[in-house]
This record gives structure tokens, C-alpha cells and sequence, in this order.
């Protein structure tokens, strides 16, 4: 007798593109027995910072603080992002309506979705898109529409910039249609290190203002910028902040990924329907990491530890682009976040053509097979990036490799020093 | 202009129970100045035990148990929970295959019914209910078919079992229809306290393999049985066991219900597809607390934890249970979990009639009025339980609160010392 029929959505055989090369990456360790270099998913390779660990310690010793939290968050989170957020937005937020704290910042866009996405509706999402939007926004029975950032003709063999990576803003109105609900935005961008202009945002925000969609900004990237600015669309009129939630993320403002504590602020009138969704899907997010998270950002308003961390950030992004600059290979100078994408076309050109790729691998685009030779053959890790790419337009993309900084110096110059053996194969 | 529309499933003014009563009794003891004795929501007034911080706080120290772990749980969690249950379930698990961490127990069973509910499906739950269930089942489109326990005849003068609730095997049945789906057993069950005996359960999993229909079981409160012997549905046959999922939550066995650590285990053709829901849901569970979680099972494998814990709930249920004795209040001696049901029919008797409700409350079924003036009179919290029936069986329940014994003694003997004033109402 078979088993019940499982729901439609949920195919097998689709791993999710973390699994596949973690585990890849730990086959190989284990094969090798050389451990691996890993700049391929977007964790760190330390720890968070003592204050926010004290903070966890702190909280685990009071009884409350290790039982549910209310739905919208603690209060000492919910006073220490108001107090974060309301000068970066020019106005004094409400602690108790302007904000949710949620599971991570994944769950908080599934919540923002879920709020508002019914069946047939559209969402705009440029492309390259983190993976999980798609399923996040397929799931609530809602349409993908995609809009590329172009890159410039030359970025396969020119070292260029994020902010090289342009919208055709023809193509975003020629995506809108009366079931547009929602627009994706996500600067600093990943994969491509984008930091979205002021007139960008201006012309999108603009956009769904005149067609009244809501903007959901992915800043989960918001304190790792190195333009001289960076603007937060919500903060461009009172008519695009009516219609924005944007997303925040400890995890990656604290080198803590694992704790999952992310957060959506804006508009009360939108968040209320995202805070419904966040009490069905996850009830409540884990009390300790929230007091650890409020300790964290406290301590941050009097320290520096932002501008520190941004520092050693520059000084991650030169330690390993050196070796691209040293190979010639080309690659997206980020303008924020803590990935490159690195373009290795000439390499896959001297790769065998007969290398043994196994099937997960074999049936998919170059990147793919780029990404296992790689960790194969040199002990380094990176994420295939078409991986962000829907089907037709994988080729965009399918020379590149991304690549994440946010991991020990020594990691990183153990990465130049194994990288720079792709000469033979220049 | 107004704002896009939300989806339809999130309607405003439905404000969760939780929320509701929490906020209710922060605000009545804000006004009074006293504070309130809280046994209302199922959480802990204590702190995890020693063993379960320490494994919290040695987490914290390393950096790899700050980042994302596995989405199908890390790899000494999945071990601890194979060491654990292989001997419950008397065969060996897999702590690859046959188990998946999730974010609570909530986001656990979301994950199962996103992983099988399709637009249309049906799932029947037995009444009363959880409230997360239903809108866990309703979000991916599936439709809850009901079906009662009955109290017996004279539960609103005679204080009863938990066992005394049963199933009318002829409604069961016809609640079944082609398009079953799943099935949603709670054992022992909350609120009424029933511990499922062998032959209901063999029944309920006679029927599932009959009509081929997926168990999810939620077991939360497996360690907190107070009969001779606890029964897993799925250990009752193969047959049955190929269509169980079970459900087990860390914050139940651990008093650390804001750590947000929960599971599945079950067949791993049925669990493939709720681990791809999880995958997208919340990516991956908090990593510091699913390590916590790993060192606390581990060491429960060991100590006497589970055994003390059940003899000091014995203890709590005797000290709260002594007050209704003494009022001659009938309720339900639970046989598991940590909740009691209490009839108060003869005490709404004597309430004034005109007494004044907010209107959040007046406008619902007399136990919401019951939960609002047990707070602002006596300052003790308690669940209206009318929650978990739907609207034409609410009538059933409508003279009984809930109250939650997971509390210091203190706190249940000054809970018990005000509840004496009960005696002028009667």
C-alpha cells in the first residue's frame, strides 16, 4: 500500500543548495582527511561577541527568560531596536507596534508573505534572489516574477563593481500587473554585493507607491556597508514607508547565524498582519537569545562595535581578493555584505572534460561542477550561484562561484594560499 | 488609499488566547499592585535544571554552536534523541533518517501538516483542541473535521478522570472521508489530562491504516504521565508505525519552553517531506539550545530527572487539587500533562450579573468572563478552555477553566490561599 500523498509543493530530490554542499564539503573532509576551507555558506567561522554571549549567560540564569516569549517579542528586545532604529529612521519608533521580533530573519519574510500573499498574486524579486524567497513566497500560493540586475557586459573579464549591477527599470514596470502585491528588495545585495542607490530605491519605492504594492526590504546586510552611505528606502517619503516592512537579522549583525532572532519593522498596519502569521507559524522565538540579542545591541549604541566590525570586514575583502588580483581571475567588488562572486570562466576551460562529477553535480549547471571540483581538488568551498537564477537564465551566472569573507583571517589566507594553485589551470 | 490587502486567512481582532489572558493579568496586576499568581499558560515559574543551563552556557562558548546548524537538527541532539527513544520504541532509530529537530513543537507539527495538507484535505482533531492546530492546518488549505471526547453526564458536579473523557468510535468513523488526510492524536492530552489508553490508540491506528491516513501524535507531555503505563501509537504495529509521525518538545521535559527546541520521529518516508517543510519554514532551530537540549537528554539517560520530575507534578497536582476538595468544586484529575479542567458553574451562579467586562471578554462565552473576574478579584490567572472547542460545541465546556500546576509551590499555595475567598460565591 503507498503511502498517503504528500503535498504537491514538496518534491524530493530537490536538496536545498546548504545541504548539498555542506555535506559535500564534509564527504570530502572525511575522504581527504584535510579539513576544508569553508567560504561557502554565509556562517561565521567565530564566535559572536563576548557582550552578546555574557547576555545569553545573563539570561539563562532567570527563570523567565527561559519561557515563552510574548508573540511580538521580549520588551527589553522590542525598547533596544526602537532605541537602535529610531535615529537611523529619523522618527521615534513604538517598541510595541512598530516592530516584531521573529525566528530569524527567514521566518520574518515567510510571515511578511503569509500576511499578505494569496493565491495568484505576484511578488517581484530580482534576480540573482536568495534561495528561500522563492519557496517562502510559492508556498502561501503566491507567483514569482523576476527581474534581472544586469551586469555589465565586460564582468567576465573585468573586475567591476556591485554597484555595476543595474536594474532595467523598463523591465521592473513591464513586471508589474494589478496582482503585483509585493516587491523584494535586498541591500546590500547577496549574492552581488550591491549597495541599491538612493535614486534606485527612490524610483522603486515611487513605483509602488503609484501601483500600491508593499516593498519588503531584506537589510539583513544593513551594518556591513563600505559605500559612504547607505539609505533605507523606508526612510525616502512617508508615502514608501506606509507600504515598507523591512527585515533585520542578528544572526548577521552578530556572527551568531545559529540563534536564529530576526525582526520586521514598519507600518504598524502591515506589521499587525506579519505578526498574526508569526504567532501560527512559530508562536514565539527563543526568550535567552532574545535578552542576549537586547544586551547585544544595547551595548552596541555606546560601543564601536559596528564600525569595528566593518573595518575588519574591508580587511577580510583584501586578504582574499588579493588572490583573484594575483590570478587575474574576475570578480564583483561587494560595495556591502560579505560575499564576492568570482568569475572563473578561463578556469573550467582547463578543467578535463572527463572529470568525475557525481550526479547531483553532473546534471546541473558549470558552477556546480566548478563548486565540487573545487572542494575536491583545492579543499575550498563556494556556492554555486545560479543556484539564485531560475532556469532560463542560469547562464548569467554559471562561470561565477561565491565566495564568503565573513570567517577567520587565517581562514582566508589559508583559502589564498590553496587558491593560488588554480594557476596551473590559467 | 488604502493599504494592499492581507490575505484573507489573517483577520484582525482575533487576538490569540495567550496574548490575551497575559496581557489581561500584566495589566490587572499594573493596576492593583499586587501581582498576580500566574496558572494560566503553560509555562514554568522555575528554571531549567543545572544540567540543561550548563549545556546552554558550554554551547555559547564554541563558535561553531552559534551558526546555523543542519536543517534536520545537529548531529549530537539527533544522537541524544536516538538514544533516548530507541529503547521507547523498542528498535534501533536512525538519527539520520528517523528524526527531525524543529523550532518547538509547534513549528514541528506545521512542518508535517505543510508536508501532506493540500487545498481541500481534511484532518480531524479531537475537541477540545490546542489552538495552534487548527490554524496550522488551515494555512496550507486543509479543512479540521472534529470529533468530541465526551465528558461524562455528571462532570459538572462530580469531580472525574481523565480517562472518564472518551471517543464515540461511531463518530470517529464518520468523521472519515476520502479525503482523510491525517489524524491528530494528543496523548497525554491537554487540556482535559487524558492519557490515551492501548486499546483507543490501537483503534485510532486500525482506522489510519484502514483509510490510509498519516498520525501525527503529539506527545509533548510524554514524560508527565501519572498512569501505570504511557502508550506510543507507534509501537502498537508496523503497520501503524509506517503512518506515525510523533511529536516531542524539549520545553515540556526541560521547564524551557522559550527555547523553542522540539522534534519529530517517524517513518522517514513521511519525514522526508515535513523536513523539506522545515527547511523553508525556519531554515534551521536554534543551534546553542538544540546543543543544551543534546547535554540534557543525554544526562536524563543517566540521573533520575524524568522520574522526579513526575513524582514533584504528583506533588503540585495534590497541592492545587486540595482547594477544589475543600470548595467542592468538581474537576478533572488529569492522568498526564500538568493541567486540571474545574467546573465553575456554581461560583458563575453567584457573580453579579452586572458585573463589568471589557469588552473583549463580555462578548465571549462565559469562561472567558469567569478567566477575567478570577484575575481582577482574586489575582489568579487561569485558561478560559471555550478556546479549544469551535463555536456550537463551546457550550460544553463554557462553566470550566483551565489552571496550570508547571509552577513553584509557593506559588500554588498562594494560588490555593486566594482561591479560598472562592468560598463566598458559593
Amino acid at each position: 500500500m503507498s503511502l498517503p500523498k504528500h503535498n504537491q509543493y514538496f518534491q524530493l530530490g530537490g536538496k536545498d543548495i546548504w545541504s548539498l554542499i555542506n555535506e559535500t564539503a564534509a564527504a570530502s573532509e572525511k575522504a581527504s582527511g584535510t579539513p576544508v576551507v569553508n567560504l561557502g555558506q554565509g556562517f561565521f567561522s567565530y564566535s559572536p561577541p563576548d557582550f552578546a554571549i555574557e547576555g545569553a549567560n545573563t539570561a539563562l540564569a532567570s527563570a523567565a527568560a527561559n519561557q515563552y516569549s510574548p508573540t511580538r517579542g521580549r520588551s527589553s528586545l522590542l525598547q533596544a531596536l526602537a532605541a537602535t532604529y529610531s535615529p537611523r529612521y529619523g522618527k521615534q519608533l513604538d517598541p510595541n507596534r512598530d516592530i516584531l521580533v521573529t525566528t530569524g530573519a527567514n521566518e520574518g519574510m515567510l510571515s511578511a508573505f503569509f500576511g499578505f500573499v494569496e493565491p495568484g498574486d505576484e511578488v517581484i524579486v530580482f534576480e540573482p534572489f536568495f534561495d528561500q524567497y522563492i519557496s517562502n513566497i510559492e508556498i502561501p500560493g503566491g507567483k514569482v516574477v523576476y527581474v534581472q540586475l544586469h551586469p555589465p557586459a565586460n564582468f567576465d573579464r573585468e573586475t567591476i563593481s556591485g554597484k555595476d549591477w543595474k536594474i532595467d527599470f523598463a523591465e521592473l514596470e513591464a513586471a508589474i500587473s494589478p496582482k503585483t502585491k509585493m516587491i523584494v528588495v535586498n541591500t546590500p545585495h547577496n549574492p552581488v554585493g550591491k549597495v541599491f542607490t538612493r535614486e534606485e530605491l527612490l524610483r522603486i519605492g515611487e513605483l509602488a507607491v503609484k501601483h500600491n504594492f508593499v516593498i519588503l526590504s531584506d537589510e539583513v546586510y544593513e551594518n556591513l556597508y563600505y559605500t559612504p552611505e547607505f539609505t533605507r528606502i523606508a526612510t525616502l517619503s512617508p508615502e514608501i514607508a506606509r507600504l515598507t516592512l523591512t527585515v533585520g537579522s542578528a544572526g548577521k549583525s552578530f556572527a551568531a547565524t545559529g540563534w536564529r532572532i530576526g525582526w520586521l519593522i514598519g507600518n504598524p498596519d502591515l506589521l499587525a498582519y506579519a505578526s498574526m502569521a508569526h504567532t501560527r507559524i512559530c508562536f514565539s522565538s527563543p526568550s535567552p537569545l532574545q535578552e542576549a540579542v537586547a544586551t547585544a545591541i544595547t551595548a552596541s549604541l555606546k560601543n564601536d562595535y559596528y564600525a569595528t566590525t566593518k573595518a575588519q570586514y574591508v580587511a577580510k575583502y583584501e586578504i582574499l581578493n588579493a588572490v583573484w588580483e594575483e590570478l587575474g581571475l574576475p570578480y564583483t567588488k561587494a560595495e556591502g555584505g560579505y560575499f564576492t562572486l568570482v568569475n572563473f570562466k578561463k578556469v573550467f576551460a582547463n578543467i578535463p572534460a572527463d572529470y568525475a562529477y557525481p550526479a547531483e553535480f553532473a546534471s546541473k549547471p558549470r558552477d556546480f561542477k566548478l563548486a565540487y571540483w573545487l572542494i575536491k581538488e583545492f579543499g575550498v568551498v563556494a556556492i554555486p550561484p545560479s543556484e539564485f537564477y531560475i532556469e532560463e537564465h542560469k547562464s548569467v551566472i554559471e562561470d561565477c562561484l561565491r565566495f564568503a569573507v565573513c570567517k577567520d583571517d587565517s581562514m582566508l589566507e589559508e583559502a589564498v594560499k590553496r587558491l593560488r594553485g588554480l594557476s596551473k589551470y590559467l
